[in-house]
């Protein structure tokens, strides 16, 4: 607020100069920091510290019009916040992100907003850089969860097809939002199931070329691919996919989750964007960025395209998940991103390593799932359907969150289309034994695999000793 | 968190049990303020001071998982945050609200957050039977701004109607994402020009009626009216339109952009659901509750479409400006709303006086708007198409935002489709003289409009001065 | 933290330019606030906002050798802190205030915390000037209440007295802490009983006189009188004592402890300075600026005086108050403290009117203390003892603070000093009727007012029942 | 602040009870361990987190009147907090500790405030006995720095001694206040110079004893040592001191001030309670606790003389430092605490080690202090006096904080006392080589070793070049 100078002259007449010099060399410090943060629009080596990043963004919200000392607004949205609790947990900032046209639009009366919001679409273009997808583009962070990005980024497609496009081919995965996306969009999804390949779910590329050309390429709007889910699934086959889409001149769009996370998953979609057509790729900020639920990374190798969907977002959107990802970007560096990342696979490890003797134990198997570095499944072929449901909910009231139970005969329709088999991404009325799923995401701690493991095992004598009995 | 009696056996051996009594008096004065609100469902009488707020949010967000002290969390999703001043200004909460499938439902590991969304619901719908909608059925607040949240009713709309339904029915008003939230939706806008009675523009009901004979009821996805927008242009014939789209059977949907303000557009909404059909009314939290940009209130009289529309909603949302309306709401309590209500209407009446002398000063006038309640429009008349653009970005130079300068001049084309005369809502080729708007909107000072006039006064001065010199 | 030009040039590249610089122009307003106060050293005619503020405080504490991004500390106090919430609260500040020898001394490595501490002394001295007492050349903060503030006070004048001196003549008033502080000292009180003159209880010139004969001029450290006190006990009559200070070369420390609020008092002071000796007057921060408890402000017309005391404190001292009261000033403004100044004005008479007409239902009467601008009396003379110490526990379980009830019979005996009639300023075996005082002093809201009134009519009229029935 | 029955009741019907049992699962837990606070009145095993501790802090402030929804305040201090930045940074506590005869007493209108002193005082003793005094009775914070505080021990001894008792024996430590501790409270310091042993200063026990015999035991007020100071002054001989004290019945004074974090310090102070005479220690909460400076810990092994200084401090203390150390105890936890005074011991072998290597490059020695566990001494005596002093200004312009060069030959009056060779704790004339210090306190990295030694060795160097050219 006060610059160098002025702070030395101000204070000179209350504190001695050689006590204000070394607090003027330590500002210059916390200065260059900021500076090379705006001039190389690269994520820092190390975090900033607390008060830099509240500084900063203290410093930015002043830019906009609401917070100016004599403001003077007559329009009908001046970003006046009424409770000061809400103001104070928003630094001020209430413009919100982008102009009625685009999300990445620059607004008027908020220089500040508008600044944050580049800032932080240029370090999660960096982000994905450095987990490996390098042949980006562009990246920008919607104000919205991967559901309805996916579903933006399908209506933009929809309006750049020919007006007969109305397919969408889907490798299937049974995650409700992944298919509502579809749906939701006024599209009609076309469900290609995995086909299993030993214990793997794998994409099944011959039906996709099938579907191609029962449907006729320029009916397709686009080619949906998934990265990250729950074993047994496996990543699909990126690379196949996108020679696929590339031949047919299909758009190609990639739900990469939480598949930022895992250089495994990046490395499937450079090869993809390198040989064939990947157009779009979706990341959610709060499994990725650790982050609260909200806010989707959409990036892609085209600049052009991902501008479109910016320009297709209708009105302004929220800077609250822009703020989220700026602050955590800044407080973890690439250092404390990449320690995340490292970690994250080391627990990766360790939950295979006691999932494994633990199956052992149970007379159990660990499903082999080497597409998929985050999840894994452990069958659950001793418990008929009944116990497994209850393992599901013993589980639940022991406060185990995130894993899940699947009996692989249950049936779910959504929006009209029949699941068989929900929960297991596949309709296999042979192969159907029942299993357990568990994740090493980013954040995870050897404390929350010991707690699992730990109370799975407790659960799974329990409801051995009641049958047995 | 500990219980009046614990509190008071633990503090007992402590301090004087009589000294304790009294404040024990103290928490359940403060516990039962909760309690109604609970109990009751309604809007406080009085607002919360912000002890009592960040305590309930506190609460709240405790009974999420990821806050749960011994948590055992091996999901995708775990509402980690890495950021501690992220954590911080949202007090915990993580895991947003909704599930894939549905906004408004419950999470198994987030209860707080499923409890902060449903309250929130409830004290929306409480705040718009306040300001007069008695015919309303249910409200949900979306985490997405009125753009998209049209959008999204135009799409959950669309996916009930006829396969062969493709057209929205729009009374032009020209702010770009009123009309963007239809192409976004990859409909058919039809481009009704409201007609000019004297000063003010109104609905062309004639003019509805012929398209919908045009083009065929079956076709139409909806029709779409606004109530809040700047003058000349005035609020639509709610009713009017509301009685045309019942006797043809058509979705009426009502951007009440910034309506929920002011009893007088409310009170048209009322009317037309009393008198027609009027299926969906939209309204952004920023302008009506002075949170920050990024949500928007879904209401109507059909419970069911409304719960659709929550059903349409792919994947979870942000749960940020829930909370937002949550605090603010509770803040105000009933009193501090209506007190707000009530300083907008004495500041329109005050900017209209001060406007009008200006006017007179200037030798202009001001338009007679008469069905506009918040917008205020006057001639400039005496000044030529080049003046007119530097008195609008001198304006902005001098610090003023949110007034907007129109020379009738402008021509705009939106994905596709031309707007002549941008800004002025209205194709007119002999009755464009160009004109300035001011908005008395809820928040605004007479600061704010003391200040506006004093610097519009000036720049029109100074204006005049150079083109006579 | 980042000069304006810098700003400019770092985010022209993200924003136009235009936008920013309308916010260069708002930056420049708010640094020249912040320039003024260095420049001005005067309170700011109005209050400035929370992000000033904290922002300021912020930029501040980054002048401290702790928060250096490269520091390097090898000593035994580094200001190091632990936990994250006890650094949030006090804004990185942890190296306190002063140095071993002197509490105004600057620190080496706390540039910040010594600035911190000069501007809040130098905004103190104008407060005091601006309540009207302009005799005054130094002002310091002191970490301690008052209580021990007045004892380091004494311990200084003991120490340039002459070796002999040991008495402090003190005009008596019924608070403990107004005792203790001569008895901590290790010196020895000589209390005055002040007289009765009509209702108010007013200082024993004539017995000070005598004692300063009996006792010899050089055995005492110095005269006691208190400005604020509970009625009907009324201000002291400084300028008397001023005179009978001066006239015997004696230092007279005043006790105002929350004196600075009302003019009246400040005047006294004032008058007291200019026909004799007024040496030191000592206030309360939590009275009189409305932070908490746990600072006091040393004043006095003789700038060496002054500064011995803060030579004084042995060691450093907590730079939390310090803090405290430059927030507050900084947040109220000239015109903030005004307001308060008046505010309690008219809550004295409005407190002082409803008194009257309860006084006269309950056939009591409002005793006649035209010195005492804050505190009031009423009888209780229709109440035996039982009944008029029933009265207090009574209030108090019915959550009223701050009244006190005398029964005037009580005895006390501090620190082997026995007070008859403890509570009542007096020994009077004579005329001792039991009653009841209320102050108005800063802060009070009419809302109090009432409910006092109210509660204590309630109370009276059940304990007259029960004692009737 | 609502019961864990209420909370479902009230949110039963808001969300499924399942969902709402495993979070009352959570709530219990965290009510058992504040639970679990109150009644083993220990400080936890684990440390608690931040909503924890914040909501607790809160939980107590809301039994203080001023935070009462109904309040009803009439006295001239009711905590009113005018600021609201000041309120939130102090959780709304307003009313200090203490009444203003005792500092440990309850406050009937603060109950929280008197909770919170409480549990700070329990706590601290129970960090006391676990670092190794197991010999106490009783501790108590004061909310004054170590300097003040130890003056008020010697107010408090002096009271209680003869009439005649003035002079307090001391063994010389340069450190200011450690002095002026003993002027201010206006008694007459005693200097014993510490002898030296090799290179170690150590106490002089025959002058002390010599000293009695002059004085006079009854003419001594107490015996003053000190455990942590600066090398090469050692740890006084407590036990030696404490024997000696019994013997001519003198009160013996320990200034502990940062010796509370080394168990060879403390352990001093345990044998020299079992051996001899230890009335009171004291120990500064910024240098033991990291916490911001402004509270010390009064402890000894009678209960009545501890409780005697708490009545000799007059009126209310500030209670920041009270809720500074209470929120830093429960965040670190029992672990939290060892783990730092583990790392200090750690770090202080890795400077010994560095310094070491150090010495012997540049030709200088390590000084052998072994009863010095904290500081350690370089000589300088390859440099002359003027470059022994730019080494110093040298080192704080590189932003080296904490370590200090002596030159042995400063005087330095303070007081009237005249200090030959201030800083090197001795009188010396002939054996006077300047040297260098450092101290690894708790907190204390490797990366300040590190940078420290680094810097010293570029500084060594310059000068000597500078020397040699």
């Amino acid at each position: 607020m006060i610059s160098d100078e002025t702070m030395k002259t101000l204070c000179s007449k209350l504190v001695p100069l050689n006590y204000l010099n070394i607090a003027s060399d330590a500002r210059k410090q916390r200065e260059k920091i900021i500076q090379q943060l705006f001039e190389k629009r690269k994520i820092p080596e190390s975090g900033f510290d607390d008060i830099v990043i509240e500084t900063l963004v203290t410093e930015i919200s002043q830019l906009d019009s609401n917070n100016f000392p004599s403001k003077c607004g007559v329009g009908e949205r001046e970003a006046r916040i009424a409770c000061d609790l809400v103001r104070r947990r928003h630094y001020g900032l209430g413009h919100g992100v982008g102009r009625s046209g685009d999300i990445c639009e620059n607004q008027p009366k908020a220089a500040g907003s508008s600044i944050l919001n580049q800032l932080t679409n240029i370090l999660t273009l960096d982000l994905i850089k450095m987990m490996g997808i390098r042949s980006i583009e562009k990246s920008i962070l919607l104000p919205m969860a991967t559901g309805m990005s996916l579903m933006l980024c399908f209506l933009t497609l929809k309006s750049q097809r020919s007006s007969e496009a109305k397919y969408v081919l889907w490798s299937r995965i049974d995650q409700k939002s992944c298919f509502k996306c579809i749906t939701t969009a006024n599209l009609i999804p076309v469900i290609i199931n995995p086909i299993r390949n030993e214990d793997e779910l794998q994409t099944n590329l011959t039906e996709f070329e099938n579907q191609i050309k029962i449907l006729g390429e320029d009916k397709i709007v686009c080619i949906v691919s998934t990265t990250s889910c729950f074993a047994p699934r496996g990543c699909d086959d990126i690379e196949g996919l996108a020679v696929l889409a590339k031949k047919h001149n299909i758009p190609h769009v990639i739900n990469n989750a939480y598949g930022l996370q895992t250089t495994f998953l990046t490395h499937q979609i450079e090869q993809g964007i390198k040989e064939g057509n990947v157009d779009i790729f979706v990341q959610s900020t709060d499994k990725n960025l650790l982050v609260p639920v909200g806010g989707a990374i959409i990036a892609g190798p085209h600049k052009k395209l991902i501008d479109d969907i910016a320009k297709h977002y209708a009105g302004r959107g929220s800077s609250s998940q822009t703020l989220d990802v700026f602050m955590t970007i800044l407080s973890l560096g690439r250092d404390g991103y990449m320690k995340l990342v490292r970690d994250r696979k080391e627990n990766f490890n360790y939950l295979k390593e006691r999932f494994e003797i633990l199956a052992e134990k149970h007379k159990e198997n660990i499903l082999n799932t080497k597409r998929n570095p985050i999840s894994i499944a452990m069958t659950l072929k001793n418990f008929d359907e009944n116990n497994v449901s209850m393992i599901g909910s013993m589980l639940f009231t022991r406060g185990v969150s995130g894993c899940r139970v699947i009996t692989t005969k249950d049936d779910k329709a959504i929006d009209g289309y029949l699941f068989q088999g929900w929960g297991s991404h596949v309709t296999d009325l042979i192969n159907n034994t029942p299993y357990i799923t568990a994740a090493a995401s980013i954040g995870i701690t050897k404390i929350d695999i010991d707690a699992f493991i730990d109370k799975l095992d407790k659960v799974l004598l329990k409801v051995r000793n009641n049958k047995e009995s």
